[in-house]
C-alpha cells in the first residue's frame, strides 16, 4: 500500500511522493525532462480541450511554429536577449544520411550548423519574424494565433511539473493595428486564465499587474494569476503579455493604415504550462492523495464492488453497468473497478490517491436495501443513497464538490492575505505564517530587490482591485498610494 | 486573383504552389523546418480529433515522453542506430541563467554537456528505457500508449508536409507478454490507419508489408498503407511494426509471467505523421485548387450572398444565419462570408482554392424564388435547390461528397495497379505510366537495390491480399510465389 509523508512532516516530499504515487510523472533519464504519465497527461488532455475551447470562443485559431529558433533571431529585441539567452539548450551539429549534404558533397558524419540553433523558449522572435510577411495591411489585423508546443529552458534544479527543462505549454502570439486593442487582448486574456483556472480547476487566484522587474521579457506590462498553496508560497498560474511595439520594431512588422501611413504592429504574447498541474495538486490535495475537481478529473466517479460470491458480483455489475450507462450519457466519465485480483480496501485506496471525485460502493446488503454508499473525495464523507434517481444525486454531487472544493481554497487564500504596515512585521509574517503579505512600496527596484534579497519574498503583482490609500514604503518609508502583494513563490 | 500551375503542366510546381496559395503552410526562417498555418493546422487538428478517438476507442492512453535522448541510448539497438544516428539535430551546449550551475559554481556562459543529447528523430529508445521500471510482472502488461509529439530528422531537400526536418505526429508505442498479442497490435493499428485514411481522408490505400530493406531500423515486420497520388508516384501513409523482442533485449525489460519465469517483453510501435496532409492535397486537389472531403474540411458550407442593396444583404442573412444555425446544429461547419469589401466572384476563387466542399449562394432572385444556388467543390456542378428542406439536402450532399471522393481516388489508384511479367514492360509503364507495377520478384535484396538503382522505383509494399501464383522474377528469373508492388514515390 503506498503511503505518502504527510504535509505537516514534509510538505515538498509530500508533493514529490504525491506526484510519483499517483502515477501522475516521474524523472526521465535526460536531466530535468519528466515523463508525464497516462493519467497525469489526462488531466492536462482536459485542461487542453477545455482551455482551446476558450481561446476559439474568443476568436483564435492554432498554428504551428518551428521548435528551432536561429540565434541570431533571439538578439533582435534586446531584453528579451537577456532574459531569454541565457537557459537554453543549443544545438551546434547536424548528422546526415548517407554523409551527403543538398549538392550531392559528402559531409562529416557530424557536422557544424552554420548557424547555431536555439531549442524555443518561448516563440516571440520565431513568430515575429513570420508575421513580418503576413502583415501589409491594415486589413491583414488582427492576427490573433495559438500554439500548443513543448519548449525548453535549461534548469538545474528541477521539480515535476513545477520546473523541469521541458515543459508543454501553450502561447497565444496577437498582432493588432492600434495600442488599445492589443491592451484589451492581453487583458481579455488574462480573464480567460482566471475563469479557467478558478472554475476548472477550482484554484482561486489574484488579478493583477507584475512589477517592472518581474515583466517578461520584452513586455511592456506583464498581467498575471496568482495562486496560493497549502504552505504559504504562492505560484504564478498564468500571464498575458502586452508587447508594446517592441518585437515589431526589432522584426521591422509594419501595415499600412486605412489612411495610408506606415506603422509599426502591436503586439500580445500569454501562456499557461504543465506547470499548472502542480499548482493544481498543491491547492487541493491532502495527505490520502489527490484531490481533484470533477471538472478536471479523468474519472469522475468509481464503482467498486464488494462481493463473496460470483452470485453477488452478478448482480452488483448489473446495476453498475446501468449507472454507468446513464452517467456517461450525462457527459459523466465512470470506472466500474470489478478487477478480483485487488480487493475493495486496497481500490478504496487507490482511487483516494488518484483523487476520483465520487467513489460508489456496493455491496450485497446495498442491494437488499435497494441503496449504494456514496463517498466524496474532498470530504471523504460517505453516505448511503437510494438507488432511485442515483445519476441526478451523483451529478449535483459533482457540482457541490466542484463548488466546494473551489470555496475552500478560496477561504484559504483569503486567510493567507496579511496587510502589515512595517518591516518588523512583513519578516514575521512571511516566517510565521506566510502567504501573501499585503504592504506598501515606494514603487523603486532597489527595494524590490533588497527584500527580495533578505527575506526571499518577492511581488507577486499589484492587484487590479488595490484601493487607493496615503501610505508609506515598508522598506523605505517612502510615500506609496498602493498595496503590492509580496510572497515567497514556487 | 491566385492562379497556380496546372497538374499537367508542372505536377511539382503545382503542389508547391497549391500549399502556399491555399494558406496551409509556408517555409520558415529555419532551414528544413515550415510554419504550419492556421487553415493547414485546422485540418491537422481534424485528423488529430479522429485519430486520437480512434485510438482510445482500441484501449490507448496519451502520454509525454521528453524531446531529448542521450546519444548513448540509441547506440543500444544496432538497427535501430544505423538508422536513425544519421539524420539528427545534436545538441551539445546549453546557457544557464545567473551562470550558475546546481552547487552555485559560476560556469560558462555556454557550456557543453557531458552527453550530448539527440533530438528525438522516433521515441523507442527513450521509451523503451522508461518502460524498464514500469514492467515488473504480467499483470503490468499490456502497456498501450500513444503521444502526439515533434519529432526531427536532418533533411537537405525539403518539401513542406511532405518531407520537413521537423514534423508533427502521433507515435504509439505498445509493451506486450507474448509475440501472438503484439502482432495482433500491430495489424489492429494498421486497420485503424486504414480505416482512417481510406473513410475520413477519402485516400484509397493498399495494406501489406514492407520488404526486409524498407522495414523500420530495429523491426522484425512493417506493415504499411500505401497510397498512389494524382501523378503516379507512391506515399507511404502509415506504418505499424511489429519489433519482437529487440527494444526489449535493448533495454533490458523482462517481466515475470503467470509461471514465474522472466521473459523479455514484445512490442510494437506505430505511427503517423503532418505527411499525411501532403498525401491529402495531392490525392484529391485539382487545378483550382484544394479539394477536401467533408469529414477533414475546417469549413464544410460556405455562404456568399450576392447582393446590391442593404436592404438585399438583409434579407439574405436571415436566410443564411438560420440555415448556419441548423447546419451547425447537425454538426456541420459553417461560414456565413458577408465581408462586403470582398466582391463574390473574388469569395468563389478563394473557397475554391481552399477547397470548401459545399458553396451556397443567395441572391436576389433566389429570395424571390425561395431557393439557393449550390456548387460542390469536387464535380464543380452547380444546381438550384429550394430553401425547404435545405440542411437535410446539405448533410446527404456531404456525405455524397465524401464517398464520391473516395471512389475517384480508388478508381484512379486501381488504374494505376499494372502487371508486368518482363523488366522491359516494368521499365516501360513506370516511364510512361506510372502508378504501381506488380511484378514478380526473387525475394533477395541484390535485385531490390539493383531495380531501384536503374529505375527508381522501390518495392511499396508486399500487398495482404496477393494471391499465390507459380512466377519468375522479372529482374533475375529465379521463381517467386507472389507480386509485389513496385513504384517511384514520395
Amino acid at each position: 500500500m503506498a503511503t505518502i509523508t504527510s504535509r505537516k512532516e514534509d510538505y515538498s516530499k509530500w508533493y514529490n511522493e504525491l506526484v510519483i504515487k499517483a502515477d501522475m510523472a516521474e524523472n526521465s533519464g535526460v536531466r530535468g525532462c519528466m515523463v508525464i504519465k497516462p493519467y497525469g497527461f489526462a488531466i492536462w488532455e482536459k485542461m487542453q480541450r477545455q482551455l482551446d475551447q476558450m481561446f476559439k470562443d474568443t476568436g483564435h485559431e492554432n498554428a504551428y511554429f518551428p521548435l528551432f529558433i536561429p540565434k541570431s533571431y533571439l538578439s533582435k529585441e534586446a531584453d528579451h536577449v537577456e532574459g531569454f539567452a541565457k537557459e537554453c539548450a543549443v544545438v551546434t551539429h547536424y548528422r546526415l544520411k548517407n554523409s551527403e549534404n543538398g549538392n550531392g558533397v559528402i559531409v562529416d558524419p557530424e557536422a557544424k550548423l552554420e548557424e547555431e540553433l536555439i531549442v524555443r523558449p518561448t516563440s516571440e522572435t520565431i513568430i515575429w519574424n513570420t508575421y513580418k510577411n503576413w502583415v501589409k495591411s491594415y486589413r491583414d489585423l488582427p492576427i490573433l494565433i495559438n500554439q500548443w508546443a513543448n519548449v525548453v529552458r535549461w534548469e538545474m534544479r528541477t521539480r515535476l511539473f513545477l520546473r523541469t527543462s521541458e515543459f508543454l505549454w501553450q502561447e497565444g502570439h496577437t498582432a493588432h493595428a492600434n495600442e488599445k486593442e492589443a491592451i484589451e487582448e492581453a487583458e481579455r486574456m488574462l480573464e480567460v486564465y482566471a475563469d479557467f483556472v478558478e472554475n476548472f480547476m477550482g484554484v482561486p487566484v489574484i488579478k493583477g499587474v507584475k512589477s517592472p522587474s518581474e515583466r517578461f521579457a520584452g513586455a511592456i506590462e506583464t498581467y498575471c494569476i496568482e495562486a496560493m498553496m497549502q504552505d504559504g508560497k504562492a505560484l504564478q498560474a498564468g500571464t498575458s503579455h502586452f508587447l508594446g511595439q517592441n518585437f515589431a520594431k526589432a522584426f521591422d512588422v509594419k501595415y499600412q493604415s486605412k489612411e495610408g501611413k506606415q506603422e509599426f504592429v502591436w503586439a500580445t504574447s500569454w501562456g499557461v504550462s504543465t506547470r499548472l498541474i502542480g499548482a493544481l495538486i498543491m491547492s487541493h490535495s491532502d495527505d490520502n492523495g489527490l484531490v481533484l475537481p470533477p471538472n478536471i478529473a479523468p474519472i469522475q466517479v468509481v464503482i467498486i464492488p464488494i462481493h463473496r460470491t460470483d452470485e453477488q458480483l452478478d448482480a452488483i455489475s448489473k446495476i453498475a453497468k446501468d449507472l454507468k450507462i446513464e452517467l456517461n450519457k450525462l457527459g459523466i466519465s465512470v470506472k466500474f473497478d470489478n478487477r478480483t485480483e485487488y480487493k475493495p480496501g486496497w481500490k478504496f485506496n487507490e482511487y483516494e490517491l488518484k483523487g476520483v471525485p465520487v467513489r460508489v460502493t456496493i455491496g450485497p446488503k446495498d442491494l437488499e436495501n435497494n441503496q449504494v454508499e456514496i463517498a466524496r473525495r474532498d470530504t471523504l464523507e460517505k453516505s448511503l443513497v437510494n438507488i432511485e434517481g442515483l445519476s441526478v444525486y451523483i451529478t449535483e454531487l459533482l457540482q457541490e464538490i466542484q463548488n466546494s472544493i473551489f470555496k475552500k481554497a478560496k477561504e484559504r487564500m483569503n486567510s493567507l492575505i496579511t496587510p502589515v504596515d512595517t518591516y518588523e512585521d512583513f519578516k514575521k509574517v512571511l516566517d510565521e505564517k506566510g502567504g501573501f503579505v499585503s504592504a506598501h512600496w515606494d514603487g523603486s527596484i532597489e527595494v524590490e530587490e533588497k527584500i527580495k534579497a533578505e527575506t526571499k519574498a518577492t511581488i507577486r503583482c499589484i492587484p487590479f482591485d488595490a484601493v487607493e490609500e496615503n501610505g508609506v514604503c515598508i522598506y523605505s518609508g517612502n510615500p506609496s498610494k498602493k498595496r503590492v502583494l509580496f510572497a515567497r513563490a514556487y
